[in-house]
C-alpha cells in the first residue's frame, strides 16, 4: 500500500489527538494510503522528543522550517498556537506539502485569505480541522437535512459552553492573550459552531453581535495543563483583551434565522457545544457531551405519538460507526480526529478536494470579522462586505 | 371570614384557568378572605351563561361596563383579548376595583403608563398575570439567587418555543392579528420570558434583536379551540403583520448578558419555555414542560462530585408545595395561577402591594418596544429611552 | 341534571385528594350526573368539620356507621385506614351504596372474596382506588398494548420506590404497623405496580419473591402528616412488623415475565413508580414522577432512526386531556383522581360496571398473598392457589 | 524499559477490541513495561493474517498450543469462544505465561476451580475481562462505597439489556449455542452485571431465579458480524437451548437485596447495562450507554436541595481520566480495555496481584450456577453450596 508520511508541528493537547488518529485510522479504516507518523515538531527539545516516544513518531525536529522542507514529509499537520498558523501554513503550502491545519485558519479574513491563494496556487490538499463535522451524529444530521427531513429550516441556535476560566484568579493563560489567541471565546469555541452552522444550513448572511469580558484583569499564568492553570506567585494583573463571552443573531441566506452564543462563564458546562435545528418538517438536537446522540423530532410522525426520539448513533448503518463496535458501543470525542484524518487520506489518494478545506477557514474567519465588527458598532453587518 | 368577591371578563382559555384558580385557592391555602367567582361577562349570552355553569360562577353579565361598576364586585379579572386590556383596566380602575389583568398589560409603553397612572390614582391593588412567577420552581429559583447561591450573574438565556402555526395553511387566527393581539411571539411568548428575566436577575439596560414573519400570507380563520384552529373554505389569504419568531440579545444593568427568544415556528416544542442563569458560585436551569424539576449546578460543591443536580421542586419546604401534596407528587400548569391568585388575595387582605403589579407590565412593556424598535433600526435601543 | 351525592369517611391525604376530585369533576369534564359533596365522615370532630369547611363539603358524621345509612348518600368512599376497609365496604354495600373504595381493599384474599361477595349481592357500582389506571400515560398505554402497537409482550419490570423511613429514627407510624396498615411496602406501594401489570399485560400466574424488614425496631410515633413523622421523645423502640422492601418476579399467564420491586429504601426517591414492558414490536416505559410522559420505543421504525421517542401525553387526542389545557400544559398527581371519580360517576350514571372494580382489588390481593407465601416458603407460589 | 510480548487467540470483535487496547495503553499511561503485540492466533490463517496486519501485529499462528508454547511470548489473551477458555487457560497456565483471560472463564463451578488452580500452581498474574469493572466511573462508584459515601448499602438493582434476537428469523448463532456459549443472556450479560454487583457490594450469600427461551427454535446461522447475522437459505429450525432472559433476586452476605436481570428481548435496548445502588447515605445510577456519567444522590445533601446529581466522570480527577482528555471530553466503550490492559500490565511489571483475576471468575460462576440451579429447582440456592 502507499505510504503518507506526516509531519507533524505541536505536541500538547491537540498533538496528542492527532497523534492518536494517525495511529487509528489503518488500524480502523480501510484507507487507501498507510499513514506514518513520520516527524513532530517542537521548540522544545525534551519536550518533543518525549512527545515522540510517547505517541509512536520517528523522528523529531525542533524547526519547524526545517521540518517541512524534508523531503520524506508529505504532509504538514498544524496544531501550533494559533498566531502561527498563517506563516506555517504558507510556507507548507509553499514547499508543496498537503496541509492539516487546526482552527482557527487565521485572525482575520484577510489572512485567511493569502492562505488560501497560497494553497491554491501549490495545488496541495487542504484542511481545516472543523472535527465536530466528523461527529457521526452530525453527519447523520447532514444527511436528514440534505434528504429534505427537516424540511424547511426556519432556526439554527447553537452555543458552546465552558466555565474553566470564571474564577478571577484563573491566570491570564495564552488562550487569553490575543495576539497569540487571536480571540477569546468566540475564536475558541464559537467557530466550531460558525463551521456546524454552515455545514449544515448554508452560508450566514449578516450577524448583530456583543462581545464581553467579565474579568478584565488577571494574573500572569505560570502553566497550563488542558485547561488547568495556575497563576505566579503574587503576580501583577495583566489586562485581558480577549472576549470571555460572545452572542450573536443573524440570518442565512436561505432566510433561516441564527443564534450562536460562546462563553466561558457557563458554570456546569465543561464542555458543552449545542445546537438545535428547527424545520417545516421536523427538528434535531445536538450536544457534544453526548456525542454519540441525537435527538429528532419528526413532525411527520403519526398524530399522538410525536416527541423527541434519542438516537443512539451507534448503528453499523450510521456514518463512520461500521468501523468500530456493535450497536450501543459508545464512542468518544477522539474518534471525530481518526475520522478527520480518514477522510483527508482519502482526499489525497484519490486526488479529490478534502473538507472542510481552507475555504471553510476563510468563511469562518469572515462570520467571525462580522461579529467582531457587529460589536463595535452596535449594528449589523453583511458577511460578504468582508 | 371577608369575603371577596371576582367580576371575571373572559370565558375561554384563561377564564378556565382563572375560575379553577378561584375555586381552588381556599381550599388548598388558608388564604385570608374568602373568594365569591361572582359574576363572568362575555359578550355571547349563550356562551358565557354556558361558562357560568361550568365554571361554578354566581351571575354573568354581557356587558363588561355593566359588570365592573357592579358594587357586588370587588375584584375585576381582565383575560380578554388583549386589545381591550388598556380600556377595560382603565375603566375598572376609575371604579375603583382591584384588578388582575392578564398580560401584555398594554401594546405600547405610552398605554401602559396611561394603565399604571389611573391605577396608582385609584389607589387599588393591582397584579399582571405573569403566572410562572408563582411556579414553586421559579420562586426557588429567586431564592436562591437573592440569597447569594449563584453569586454574581453572567448569563440569562431563555426562549419560550411553540409550533402550532408551522403549517401554511394554519389560519390567520387572532393571535396572529396585530391589531387584536398587539404583537405576535414576541408579546404572548416572549412577555413571560422577559418577566422571568426581570424578576430574577434585574432590570435590562439594552437590546439589539430581530423578529421575522415566516409565512406572511394565511387564509381566514373559521374557528379556533385552544390553539387548535381550522380555516375557512377556500379562503383568500390574507398578510400576517405580527412577527412569528423574535430573538434579541440584551444587557442587564448589573452587567449579565441576556438572550431571550420566543417563536411559534420550532417543531416539536409544544409550550417549552426554558432559560437557564450562570453565575459565579452556580448555575440553573428550568422548562415548563417539567415545571416541578429544577436543574441547579453547584459550582462550590466538592470536586468531582459536580454536575447538574435535579431538584424536584415538592418538597413541602418548596414554594407553595405545603399546601399540596407530599414529596414527589407532582402539579402541574394550572397550580401557578391558584398561588397567583392567592397573593393577590393575600394582598388586598392585607392591603400590601400586589406583585408583579401594573409597574412590572410597563416595565415589560418598554422591553419589548425597545426590541421591536431595535428590529425596525437594526441597531440597539436603550430600554429607558421610551 | 341528576345529582349524587357522596359520603366520603376519611379527611387526611386521601380525603383531601378526593375532595378535591369531586370538586373539580363537573368543572372540567361533562359528567352526566351533578356531584355533590354531601358528608364528610371522621372520629374527630374538631378535624373532620375543619375538613368540611376547607373542603367545600355540606355536612360531617363522627359515626362512620351512620353516615352509610344516611338517605341524602348515594355514594360511599372510604379512604380511612387499611383496616377499616372490609368492615365498611360490606356495611355500605349492605345500605346498598356505590362504593368507591381506595386500596388495598382488604388484607387477605379470603377478606376480598367476602367484600366482592358482599358487593355483588347488593348489586352496587364499586371501585378500587387505583387511580394511576388514569394517568393519561397509562391508558396511552394500554391502547398501544390492546392495538398491537407492542406486539407480543415479553418483560414488564416495575417498582415503585420511596426513601422516607431510611433513618432508624423515624418512627413507627401506621403504615409500619401491620394491625392498621396490613403490609408494608407491599401493599402500599407493590399493590399500584401489580394493578398496572395486570391491566396492560394480564393475569399473573405465580410469583417468586423475598421481603425485608431492615430497621427491624423504630420509636413509637407522635405525629403524622403526610409522610413526615416525629418520634416520641424517649420513646421505647417497638418491632415493626411490617416489609420495609419487598421485590418479587413471576410470569403472567400469557407467557410474559414479570418483576415487581417495592420499597421504601431506596434514597432519592420519593414517589417513583415506574415501570417499562417490552414487547416485540416495541417497548415503552413510564415514570410518575413525570406522569405527563411516556417514553415509546417502535422497533418498526426506519432502520437508523430508532431510539425511544418522549411523548409528552398532553395532546387533545390522548385520554382525558381534552378537557383540561393545551398541548403542553402539564399536569399532575391530582388530575388522576378527577379522571378516577368521573369515570366511577359515568358507571352510576349509565348503569355500568365501573373499573376497576373490587374484583381487581381481589385479584390484586391474591398477588400480595401469593407473593407473602412464596417469601415465607422460597418457592413459587401459583397465584391461583390462593 | 521492559518488554511484554502478547500473543493473543481471538481476532473478531473482542480480539479487535484487545489489539486497540495493547496499541493504545503506552501511548496514554506510564504503564512500566512497553507492550508489544507479538503474536495472534486463530484457526483461519487467511483470516488471521489479515487481522495481523490490519490491528499491527508481528507475527501469527494457526494453532494456539504452538503459540502459547512460543519462548517469545509472555502474556496470553485468550479470547476465543468460550468454550475453549477452559482447555486454553489450563495451558497456557502450565506453560508459565500470564493469562488475560475474557468472560465467562468457564461454564461451571467445577471448570473454573480448575482453572483457578492451574494458575495458582503455575504462580502466573491472571485476569479476567470484566472490563466495566475499569469504566471510571465504576470506579468512582467503588470509590464512593468504600469511603462510607452511601452509607449501609440495601439495594443493588442491575439489568443488561439488549434486542438483537427478538425477531423468530434470527439464526441460532454461536451464542446461542450452549455447547459453544454455555449459556444464553446470563452467561454473555448477566455476568458482566454480577461481577458489578459483587466489585461494588460484595459477595453474594443466595440467590432465586428464573429462566426463559421466548423463541425455541431457529433457523441455522450462514453468518454473523458483531451481532448481525443472516440464517441459511430455507433453513430448518434447531431447537435453542440457551436463557434469552434470566432474572434472578438474592441476598448480599451483607443483607443488602439483589436483583439482577439479563435479556435479549428488551427492545430498544442495544447493549444496556445499567444499575442502582441505594445506601442509607445515598444512592448512585450507572448506564453502560451513557458510559462518562454517574448519577449521585447525596442524602446529606443540604434539604430542598436534594437530587440526583449528573456527574460528568471526565474531570482529570476522576479514574483513568487524567490520561486523555480535558474535562467534558467524552470518551466510549473500548476506553475500558484500555485500562483493564494498563492494570495488567502494572500486576506484571510491579509483581502484584491482578484484578479482577480468575477467582473472581470463580465466583461469578459459582452465581451463574446457583442462579441456574434455582431456575431448575423453584427455590432459593445458597451460593456457597456450589
Amino acid at each position: 500500500m502507499r505510504e503518507l508520511n506526516v509531519g507533524m508541528i505541536g505536541y500538547k493537547f491537540m498533538g496528542k489527538a492527532h497523534s492518536n488518529a494517525y495511529a487509528r485510522v489503518n488500524m480502523f479504516f480501510d484507507a487507501d494510503m498507510q499513514v506514518n507518523r513520520k516527524v513532530i515538531c517542537g521548540r522544545d527539545e525534551a519536550g518533543v522528543k518525549a512527545a515522540m516516544d510517547k505517541f509512536g513518531w520517528q523522528d523529531y525536529e525542533t524547526d519547524w522550517r526545517k521540518m517541512i522542507a524534508r523531503p520524506d514529509v508529505d504532509v504538514v499537520d498544524i496544531n501550533s498556537p494559533s498566531y502561527l498558523h498563517k506563516e506555517m501554513a504558507i510556507a507548507a503550502a509553499n514547499e508543496g506539502k498537503h496541509i492539516l491545519c487546526e482552527k482557527p485558519l487565521a485572525f482575520s479574513t484577510a489572512d485567511a485569505r493569502e492562505i488560501v491563494e497560497a494553497a491554491n496556487k501549490a495545488g496541495i490538499k487542504h484542511q481545516v480541522g472543523f472535527n465536530y463535522r466528523f461527529a457521526p451524529a452530525i453527519v447523520l444530521a447532514k444527511q436528514m437535512i440534505e434528504s429534505g427531513r427537516l424540511g424547511k429550516i426556519f432556526h439554527f441556535r447553537g452555543s458552546y459552553l465552558q466555565d474553566y476560566i470564571i474564577s478571577p484568579d484563573y491566570p491570564k493563560v495564552w488562550r487569553l492573550d490575543k495576539s497569540v489567541a487571536g480571540s477569546g471565546s468566540l475564536g475558541d469555541l464559537g467557530a466550531h459552531v460558525i463551521d456546524c452552522a454552515r455545514y449544515l444550513v448554508g452560508e450566514i448572511d449578516r450577524v448583530v453581535g456583543m462581545e464581553k469580558t467579565f474579568i478584565t484583569e488577571r494574573p500572569i499564568a505560570a502553566s497550563m495543563t488542558g485547561v488547568s492553570a495556575t497563576a505566579q506567585a503574587n503576580s501583577p494583573r495583566e489586562t485581558v483583551d480577549v472576549d470571555d463571552a460572545t452572542h450573536f443573531l443573524g440570518e442565512f441566506k436561505n432566510g433561516a434565522l441564527l443564534s450562536i452564543e460562546a462563553t466561558r462563564f457557563a458554570a456546569g458546562h465543561r464542555n458543552d457545544m449545542s445546537f438545535e435545528i428547527n424545520g417545516s418538517k421536523g427538528s434535531i438536537k445536538f450536544n457534544l457531551e453526548r456525542i454519540c446522540e441525537l435527538q429528532y423530532y419528526n413532525a411527520e410522525a403519526e398524530e399522538g405519538f410525536q416527541g423527541f426520539t434519542t438516537i443512539s448513533v451507534t448503528e453499523g448503518t450510521h456514518p463512520y460507526v461500521y468501523a468500530w463496535w456493535p450497536a450501543g458501543h459508545v464512542y468518544g470525542y477522539e474518534h471525530t480526529m481518526v475520522h478527520e484524518v480518514f477522510e483527508f487520506v482519502q482526499a489525497i489518494a484519490n486526488d479529490k478536494p478534502a473538507s472542510p478545506d481552507f475555504n471553510d477557514g476563510l468563511k469562518c474567519a469572515q462570520v467571525m470579522e462580522a461579529v467582531d465588527l457587529s460589536a463595535q458598532r452596535g449594528a449589523w453587518v453583511e458577511v460578504d462586505s468582508l
